[in-house]
């Protein structure tokens, strides 16, 4: 068949192999038990929701991203004719698209929460494990859709909150054995101070999104965007070098120093403080406070957070989460503080992978492989498989009487790590052999005495 | 707030509380474990694939039901005017819709297959367990969103396929602690001996999708139709009266002798007196033979087989699959003969709930519950916390200082079985008191000895 025939998966969408769903399972159960751990509840949202719902949430960019789904049926007969001949492409969309998909997990979250108010207790403590899809254009390493792995607090503005959405993040990277991650800590509090230092008051918007860019165009190219938006950098160069090389309870200390105005209160720098005195020992990361972390124009009023991958692995962020204290405020709720947290699975897989961080054993998905010679010694063999089953053991039986070498080539392709032979002669004295495939040795065992026991000696 | 200003979901798409994802995912961890014990590997498709792979395989009724996704941007320019014009809605559609949700796991089964050809070992058995759409009006227990489970092997004609199906299935509803579902049990080239019998050759769509309604309009219904289509009764009369009562070996060897003809071979009594002799004793199912199971329309061409819930609970088909011997064929991959299982979680669900199955335990999230006093015992206790934490155990630390009564209320709406209180004295004496929240006892433990065994003796 000629490549070019092959049906194949959507642009920006993937198929998922056992050998990748094995590797990704992998990552979501230790966040997911992370998650359990702090005393996080699971739910699900549905993959859609309500077009009016999602859009105007993300920004206009953000509207641009959101899959709608067309209206079935009669419902396409309102199509917004004129909308479309103006080229309002959007509106025309919208006239005949009631539906769209789940562009993040927080805005369902925040409609869940009024919608189910009455049956929840407060402070509720949620995690989320979903595909999400966004119509971005796809290409390496970004695709329309992927999985969000959040967890959030809803209803206290406790600053224990933070404290230990630190430790259990701490404690997920210290269960995939992936050392050298650093946790950046900010404050929205903060940064909104020094854009009012930098006298540039009422232009936070702006200060944000461009300190956002500093990844990518660097740290000049920063300040000669701020000075060109009417920003004093005086002020910005001060900061930048009074910090440099000091500690982060030195940094607090200075920064608030620098700061203080008539307009701040101490409330960012005694979060700040009470999170690096008593965070503790980390065992997997390294939190730093890094007042030039912004993230861009997220819902955020409070502490934010970001996770950077290992400086071996050029990767972003893998990670990243916050407070913020009005996310149901737009659907009627007020005085709902919440903080959450978001980890992007493909990059976390990435790395691992990277770093060759994979257990071996999550590869073992078949612990034993029946060879088949024929049809009558197999069903005689099937009850002590299917006891083996029982007892949690995975059996591949080989369906057919095919040659040994095509069947033990199958096994070694599925890494299955024993076999059960029964020949003529087996099956006559009531035994078969139990067959190490990695040091190929062998032994004959009685089919009474077979148990996984007898299997894994061998 | 008013209750109409509620943001809310889509019609016929649900949320799920923790409650309801944790009774969800009990079910599909038995599930799970079983297509893996039976040697299955996970894969996962994409939610949305090509528009035009979808469609045409549904029939004209499934075409209707797929949820079509809007293209982005400048792509819905290309909207066909003329076909909206002329009420064409369904081409309309597809102008401005190149991709569509994934509306059962089969058809993505076989893209995939066809795709991924030259990475797969046959017989390739794989599960998948995603959400399904459907544009379907809903209705109590019919949803847009729902989930699919399944499980096929591709690649093999073997009727030990069948066999192990059988047994996997069985193992499902032993794990589940289900008795009393019935497997009924057919094969497609005996309906099409009794079609083409009953001298309607050629009629066998016509046959299948009539004995199809027997579940809902009854057999003198049935009969009739039959009758109008200008079939012959009094063969299908023949057989309903000689089966009567019968064992299922019974009706084997009777239905034979009936329906023998010189156009039919014996292959599928041969399949179905290999299943019903070497099946075995099963734990948890009947297994029944049943010549009026036609599973409508659907791609099969030899075994069928459906769950039914228990007689207790009236509900219909909980599950159910089959043999094709051509799904890859219209992807342009000939000769890949498979078999599959689909259970329906939803139905399992109100099951298991109707028949208070669902074992108690998984209704226990969290292990414990800290009792918070003021932030300074708390920080100082969170190593502690920690310390079981990274043991596993699941801990809800209350985030503010709350009156005692309003924080163990919420211990007891979260159903969490102990709690850890600390108060001045105990703080003084660096120690803390674990409550047994069931049955009121407490006592005072040494924080230096405070660990899980401790606690769950209280």
């Amino acid at each position: 068949m000629h490549m070019s025939n092959k049906p194949n998966t959507p642009k920006g969408m993937r198929d998922f192999l056992p050998h990748d769903v094995i590797r990704r399972n992998y990552i979501m159960d230790v966040i997911k038990t992370r998650f359990e751990r702090f005393g996080f509840l699971p739910i699900e949202t549905p993959s859609m929701e309500r077009r009016n719902l999602l859009l105007g949430k993300y920004g206009e960019e953000g509207d641009r991203l959101v899959f709608k789904v067309l209206n079935s049926g009669e419902k396409v007969k309102k199509a917004d004719l004129d909308a479309l001949e103006k080229g309002e492409l959007s509106r025309f969309g919208n006239s005949i698209a009631e539906k769209a998909m789940r562009y993040d997990l927080t805005v369902p979250l925040a409609r869940f929460v009024v919608q189910h108010q009455n049956e929840l207790s407060f402070p509720f403590k949620r995690y989320q494990m979903q595909p999400v899809w966004r119509a971005d254009r796809p290409q390496h390493g970004r695709f329309q859709e992927f999985m969000q792995c959040d967890a959030d607090s809803i209803g206290s503005d406790s600053i224990l909150l933070e404290l230990e959405f630190i430790q259990m993040i701490d404690e997920v990277f210290f269960g995939l054995n992936l050392q050298g991650c650093t946790l950046r800590v900010n404050h929205r509090k903060v940064l909104e101070a020094i854009s009012r230092k930098s006298r540039a008051e009422k232009q936070t918007t702006t200060f944000l999104t461009t300190l956002d860019k500093l990844d990518k165009v660097g740290w000049d190219q920063v300040l000669q965007l701020l000075a060109k938006a009417g920003f004093d950098n005086q002020i910005i160069n001060t900061i930048q070098e009074a910090l440099q090389g000091k500690s982060n309870a030195d940094q607090l200390e200075i920064l608030q120093h620098l700061i203080a105005d008539e307009s701040s209160n101490s409330t960012p720098f005694d979060d700040l403080n009470f999170l690096f005195s008593n965070m503790g020992k980390m065992s997997s990361l390294d939190v730093v406070f890094d007042w030039t972390l912004a993230r861009g124009l997220d819902y955020y009023t409070g502490t934010i957070f970001e996770i950077s991958a290992p400086k071996s692995v050029s990767l972003g962020s893998i990670g990243a989460g916050g407070r913020y204290d009005n996310l149901t405020g737009v659907f009627g709720m007020k005085g709902m503080s919440g903080i959450g947290i978001s980890f992007g699975l493909d990059r976390i897989e990435l790395v691992l992978s990277e770093l060759d961080l994979f257990p071996s054993e999550i590869h073992t998905s078949i612990d034993l492989f029946v060879v088949h010679f024929n049809m009558e010694m197999m069903t005689a063999l099937l009850p002590y498989i299917n006891e083996l089953r029982r007892r949690g053991k995975r059996v591949y039986v080989y369906p057919t009487a095919a040659r040994l070498k095509k069947q033990l080539g199958m096994a070694n392709q599925l890494n299955i790590p024993y076999a059960l032979i029964m020949g003529e002669d087996e099956w006559k004295g009531e035994k078969c052999i139990v067959k190490n495939l990695n040091t190929g040795s062998q032994k004959a065992v009685q089919l009474k005495n077979l148990n996984w026991d007898v299997i894994q000696v061998c």
